[in-house]
């Protein structure tokens, strides 16, 4: 059978750096321009103290490894939760990780844990997704 | 009082046309070069015969209302659930719309609808969002 196969437990991950230069094209790029992204003396008075990145970033990042990765190439979106638990800082490094929870061979349901960790290793933003499998 | 008010009900829209151009940018951007969104050839396999734009861009338009309009600078993300429910033709008219669930001025939690809609009036992505409006 070419059919595939996840396992409870497999993983993916994908590290990046989230630039200067990435969110302000980011921004630029979907029209989300709000300050506390992009202006450092607005951040400043924020909880944050500075400029932070884009929550749905993250978020693409996580896409990228589902698009990419796993389930990979012809990866559906159904469905994604998140919660966004701490800031990510401009300079920060990134890294987005899914986990397969569960596959339902017959309706090609893929649901997984989807998350992202800063370089310390603490989420920063944790979730579940659930995909569609084309093949 | 300066204290910001929302009021259940109350909405903002963003209107864009998915262009060829924006989803490749995407793409490039955050590294999701899943094929579905890139490859033509690829997209005519699945069920949806042509390329289609990335759940994720759907949700950063929804980012942008947030993050622009309502409840704007501040918007802090704690919370995105969505569904995605139809598919994102390149070259489609999405408008994203959030409206105003509940809003605890105490906690600074706002409570909102997210959708996008596409140019035929129908939901392409539904779900919740949770805001911390900074002040």
């Amino acid at each position: 059978m070419s059919e595939p196969r996840f396992t409870p437990g497999q993983r993916a991950t994908l590290t990046r750096t989230i630039t200067e230069d990435l969110v302000e094209h980011f921004a630029t790029l979907t029209g989300d321009t709000n300050p506390v992204h992009l202006d450092e003396a607005f951040a400043r008075q924020t909880r944050f103290g500075r400029r932070i990145a884009h929550g749905v970033l993250g978020l693409a990042l996580i896409s990228a490894v589902l698009g990419t990765q796993l389930p990979g190439p012809g990866a559906i979106y159904l469905e994604q939760h998140i919660r966004f638990l701490r800031p990510v800082y401009l300079g920060d490094q990134v890294t987005a990780e899914v986990e397969v929870l569960a596959w339902d061979p017959e309706r090609r349901r893929l649901r997984l844990q989807t998350r992202c960790l800063n370089a310390q290793g603490q989420e920063v933003m944790s979730g579940e997704a659930l995909l569609l499998v084309e093949g």
